[in-house]
């Protein structure tokens, strides 16, 4: 499986196109709207997720129900569009087109890769920058992982993603929830944090945020269950699922830092203390009495829950403005706002869950045969039952 | 640029093949041989350090001293094999041949890739596994490490790597340091750390650690300087430089996290605390005041260097034995000892130094033209100049 | 550059996303429509090439007319698609719904990928497997090809694609001819022939084979001229452009073979006369006064035109049917037709056109420095210069 | 199943490094030089390749007599290269050294990558680019080649190449000659051909040829038997079978074209004299009564044996010499003479052998689970007794 993605922020659409799903699975439209609305969701969104209702097509790779094999395109209209055409359009413009007309973006925002994209690039108008590497890409990202997902609903394999941080309130930790709890509390809460005790805590964080024209950032956490062990190889540096779950994570934008299990925590802790023992008993074959390590060891899976978490950094609009300079002037100013969500970890957290199920989709079909999934299924469950006996 | 390694621990010799060198650029022998010197030091290493005195051997791609831009390739003669020619040869053996004289592995030690790798590949005798998952591999990925830093080293671009924590002791902050001061300073510290003040107490822990037959693990930090902004691309999220270097990072053997800039530390703060305000001149033109960043933005180089923290777990092999499961008897056991470095950070710390590296010469030679070597660096200051007056 | 393609045949969209285009390069619908039309012509069409109208719809990475440097993605919309929504609808049906409203396909078409696709598939519907590997999908690869071709043109690379056999009847060599004048001649020609003493002979055989109830294949040539020596690379063996170009040619439908140069006639002569002398003048620099080998040497251009030929079999679609089997029944039937074409080289030739120039392209932006397009321009020139004064 | 090669033809030793072979498969030393040696017989070869005894040497991924799932590297020394040391050495030498020491080439031969490898890589020695674009690295590939004809042979399918045509006399077709006995005549052959009635003419040209001072070239043929149909994919272009096969082809040195089945042939023939016509019993299941296509239709396998052919032109090393122009002089000379093979075609067949084996084996792996091979066995026999009764 693999992925590209494409669309700028306000132009037509978004587009997705996924290569390598089996045929013969169950996929439907709204398989994908509910991952959609639910990245859209989170206390302290601004105005903007309000009015996108964000909705996938399906434009091939699906037949009455069904995948086909065929690669999957999906698109995400934008129905405000119409609004930008002048702005966004493809057609050539009169050179003399006003600048406001345009709306042409010269001054580069921190945080941003508004300065860095028009060095690389050479644009002078940065909205040429942001249009793309703005978060709204993410949605692109989602459509794939809710694939991802159902592929991996399916063959038993459950994912979740939620809050454990935001600006320094920490959710505690919940770790005998089961996945069906953790799925529904993190959907319940205006913040997607499993602790009710610091859900309101976080409320008010995020609103005192925007109340002093500032952004707050935090901790997602995903949480995947059902994975068989040896998903991943250590044979090459390149085939390590964790590493790969990790390079994914850290391309979502706005995280700064993943941690598997333990993490960070482990520098301080001696060799007793994190790593899983391994016991075996006839009815469950190799199981482990606990998960420090994130459910991964030698880059594979461990057959225990993936735990990841990803740091996403105070989303860099703001009301309270950071300096920079105009590249056309040389002059300094005080950097613009485009937006105004003052915290987008919840949201965060669904996309982050969505990245790390498509590296996990993505492992299982290098593993196991894939082109049909019906036999997919059958070869996985083969498989956890011969680990079982092994 | 791409390469493979292969090679067991106890095998013949370790292999790489690096793909994608830009032709005429000075390398030689020692250029790796100092890089895997660097390697095998630190203090709280095992014996097999001392024994082992890795030298690279180039078999291909260079020529009186410059590259000749085919593939290079490298060699790590393991000295030692001629006393494991038995147990490790390619030749078939007797299938009745004592499962000593193999020194047959039935027991799975928690922390590696023992048992998922067994799983995974069908190999009843973990042996299979160790050798290939050992950390031993990471000479390899040092040895193509030290192409890359020798093809940055001529582009201006320095990297060091050092030990930030050991056992929950933080050096302090030498945010002041210069390039030169890091490289020196972490080379000349039994701990390659750059805080003088804690150094005995690492050294100390580590100590102790091995008295208690325990392990220990930390945090490392490589720093990159003189990368020109807009290094990596934020249109795909596979391009991503930071991404790239995370997935690198936790590829590392023991690796559990990664984090950039603030990192995990940017959950904690308000947005107008996390970025880097962008300040001009005519002199140095687009810079930072401050770095908080780590050096990207967008997925993009600032121009700050790269300030990249890796987390390493204590490395599981232990005096202090976990509990494990016999694969043949089912029979619980205390799990077994291979080898006995009470703490590998300061080694660790040289071998992400070089994986940073590598990524980052890799994303160099796919921006910038790359068949010959003068070229490159021609292109390289080109382009310095360039966003110097964009 | 890399581009995946997404779509059936007659489904609602084509979806093309072409990743790596250099910024700030002219891109306008029409330099993609153009090339679309080019494919629907020639002689021996069938009518559904009358009655669609091939139109691409940029819908990201472009603005104003210039490429942003971000994934162009292009839509080829299929108006036909309101009378097959029943049939290719994405959305789940009745599991009883008429075989003959979903227009089930039982019946494998020898020559296409009916049976062998549905066997890995597991699709019992054969419509699942011809839907996708409808020479249909070319139109999306030539949407791809011509925002090569765009660069490439401005980067003063021209790429002509015509039909030098049909059905045995072979157009003469006019390796005197301008490519002006390929390109405008073989547009002109209903066969896109080049030699006009063959053009009627090419379409009397189309249409008695049309009249016969049969179907006849060809040869394409593409030719590529001012590509400079020394595109893709001897040191790997997945680096010779050659072998990419000559990949991506029997990837085109209905494609059975390919060759540069004298191509198979070498087999039948003396070293002495297949290969190239050098020559050297101080205008022209190193050049060749012969081009036999088709413009490569150890897998790199030679600086003479790429020269490539491919071969297409007569498309399986027959009034005289083939003898199959019905999967479900296991009795034999006489195969039956999808569409009407007697004879599809000439559009084969300009599909083969596109795969040819995104190659080259592609070669072009790996070699040189590829963000930003007017600095690709500039580095081509230099180049061009400096193996000049070599 | 991915591989890189290293390695320069005077140089120490090639290197490969094979990446994703299955564990637990039986793999000896003598799997590899037997394929070695395979590709250094044949009538018409230089001194040079009786003096070189080409074995390989296992260095990693195999344990007593089993792949171990981890890389398997493989060396072959080249014994001379103790007279080649000064030259090929890797240690910088004075700038002033004798030219005459250092071999230095300028004077390009015209049909090699001499020119070409000099203007890309900016070399002024071309010692520097013959020494890796030499025809010596196809021996790395056999290597490779050899660890997948393993792998085949186990799974049921049998690779043969040989040599259908010299200097334009042509073998006459021998369909209905089986497997084995491909095999075993063409081993015996000293051309390698199958027709034993053009066997003595074709060494007679050869003989010619070098009495001639001349070089000429031939086609050869590989044919895989044993395949199940559906190997390879439809729905993208990058993954038809055929494709991947063809750029592998031509990949190899000297190499200008390839072809399926028919091939070039089709272009003269009717549809309905094309096409490999459907037929079933319960016995054997879905078969064809021809196999024109050369065992492909839309991209994958069709259960036929895979027929595919490759021309190689007349090498260009040469008695009588072609002219060039010296890069320092500027001055026209007669191209110099490297090697003495009049022709290598037999040789060639074995390596297109290996190379298309090479790509058969990397299709399995990816379409059936690989990372056991046992599993991979069962799975590939599961999978032939379900598509029987599909």
């Amino acid at each position: 499986m693999r992925y590209l993605t494409a669309g700028e922020s306000h132009g037509k659409q978004l587009t997705t196109i996924i290569e390598g799903v089996p045929s013969n699975m169950p996929l439907v439209q709204d398989d994908i709207n509910q991952s959609l609305r639910r990245r859209q969701k989170g206390h302290g969104r601004g105005k903007r997720m309000q009015i996108e209702k964000d909705m996938a097509e399906i434009t091939s790779g699906v037949r009455h129900g069904y995948t086909l094999g065929s690669p999957i395109s999906l698109i995400i209209h934008n129905d405000d569009f119409k609004h930008w055409v002048d702005i966004m359009g493809e057609d050539p413009i009169e050179e003399r087109a006003d600048k406001k007309l345009r709306r042409t973006v010269s001054r580069p925002r921190p945080g941003h890769a508004d300065l860095n994209g028009a060095l690389k690039y050479g644009h002078r108008d940065m909205r040429n920058v942001l249009e793309r590497s703005s978060a709204r890409e993410t949605a692109a990202r989602v459509a794939a992982g809710a694939v991802a997902k159902t592929l991996l609903k399916q063959l038993g394999i459950e994912v979740s993603g939620y809050v454990k941080e935001i600006a320094g309130i920490v959710a505690h930790d919940q770790s005998t929830l089961t996945m069906e709890q953790r799925q529904h509390v993190s959907e319940e809460s205006p913040v997607r944090t499993l602790d009710k005790g610091v859900e309101q805590e976080m409320m008010d964080a995020i609103d005192q945020a925007k109340k002093d024209g500032d952004s707050i950032g935090g901790v997602a956490e995903v949480y995947v269950e059902g994975v068989p062990a040896g998903l991943g190889s250590y044979v090459q540096y390149d085939r390590k699922l964790d590493s790969r779950i990790a390079g994914s994570v850290v391309s979502i934008n706005a995280f700064k830092g993943v941690e598997f299990g333990l993490g960070f925590e482990a520098a301080q802790k001696n060799g007793s203390e994190v790593h899983d023992e391994i016991a075996w008993n006839e009815q469950a074959g190799y199981h482990r009495k606990s998960n420090r390590l994130g459910g991964f060891e030698g880059g594979m899976t461990t057959g225990m829950p993936i735990v990841v978490k990803g740091v996403m950094k105070p989303i860099p609009t703001l009301y309270k403005p950071l300096q920079s300079v105009d590249i056309e002037t040389k002059e300094p100013f005080n950097a613009s706002i485009e937006r105004s969500d003052s915290c987008a970890v919840p949201a965060a957290s669904v996309v982050m869950e969505h990245v790390v199920a498509f590296e996990v989709a993505k492992a299982i079909t290098e593993q196991f045969p894939s082109d049909h999934f019906p036999k997919l299924k059958q070869a996985i469950n083969d498989y956890r039952e011969e680990i079982r006996c092994f």
